[in-house]
């Protein structure tokens, strides 16, 4: 069975949970509590050097971190990965668009917002909101014209957007002025099999 | 024929032309100048939204950004890219952390220091410099047991990460306590048709 080292709350989990769901691959959650320092053991570190969740671990006891390469590696040779090259491509493009110009800004801002003390990240906060809002604005340029990311249907390149955008209000971002941002998210979460967040 | 358009000192940019180069593609380089504003052009924008370098033209007219998604793309089915599928995650694994964990931190300070004024930017440097030692140390662990990033051969995960890690110093982190990545440094320098970011 796949185990998931996770906290739950994170959207990089979530992702995986979702798909894992989507997949109908049965797998055990292992909670690791982050705020607690319980990524930074010496048993967790021996299991993933980069001290973080999500952690999948395979059932033949092989690790992958990074959300992003986990739902690569789940989603081979199903419905959620394009076989077409340059959709393939796209894939990609878009889940690093999201680690590099949307989580860094969109996810921690829910983070110091909604996990610790927010007083002790106010300078962060303000120095990530105008990136998050140009991520926002790309995302609604993006599907405005289009009813999922790539190859109009739903991919993992939906899965990893829709984790941090969803809950982008908790960071302080609110989706009012999103409208094709707020219908795709409708669209993801009327899939077969979507799970919510808290589940 | 490909068409890059590109920074030439840019990192992210100097991936793509080595991947190219290696796999013996022809290529026309169309040098933009961000720091010139030229990545915000109207004419630029309507070719890449995200008003960014790297992107691939393809000889077909197609565009793709983000330089990770592009090398995926072109080592596709190529010996820089395996074809074992867990070897594959570990390959994106590793292109995700670069992401994420590295570029943000060493090519960003490499910017700071090299291309614009550092007195502007002392903060930011302050505050990525132990962020960008926590990746070295990371790929210092990592390579002390290996010789290459993943699968124990020359891949698209060493050029993704060799595009930053090699100019490091120009950002202030010396390579100096970081044998290992130096070795493995001369070893990615040293395959068949490498060639310079300078080139």
């Amino acid at each position: 069975m796949y185990r998931l080292y996770e906290m739950p709350a994170s959207g990089n989990c979530y992702k995986i949970r979702l798909l894992l769901t989507q997949l109908d691959l049965a797998f055990e959650r292992i909670p690791v509590d982050l705020l607690k320092g319980e990524s930074h053991t010496a048993e967790f570190l021996a299991l993933n050097p980069h001290g973080k969740v999500p952690l999948l671990q395979l059932p033949d006891g092989r690790t992958l971190p990074e959300s992003n390469a986990v739902l690569w590696y789940l989603a081979e040779g199903t419905p959620y990965l394009p076989r077409e090259s340059f959709e393939r491509a796209q894939v990609l493009q878009w889940m690093f668009f999201e680690q590099y110009s949307h989580e860094p800004y969109i996810a921690t801002s829910r983070f110091w917002r909604v996990f610790v003390n927010p007083a002790d990240h106010q300078e962060e906060l303000e120095r990530a909101y105008p990136k998050g809002i140009q991520a926002l604005a790309l995302l609604e340029q993006h599907l405005s014209e289009r009813t999922f990311m790539v190859a109009e249907r739903y991919t993992i390149a939906d899965i990893a957007l829709y984790a941090y955008t969803h809950v982008a209000e908790e960071g302080g971002f609110s989706l009012q002025d999103y409208p094709a941002i707020r219908a795709w998210l409708d669209r993801v979460a009327s899939q077969p099999d979507h799970i919510k967040i808290t589940e």
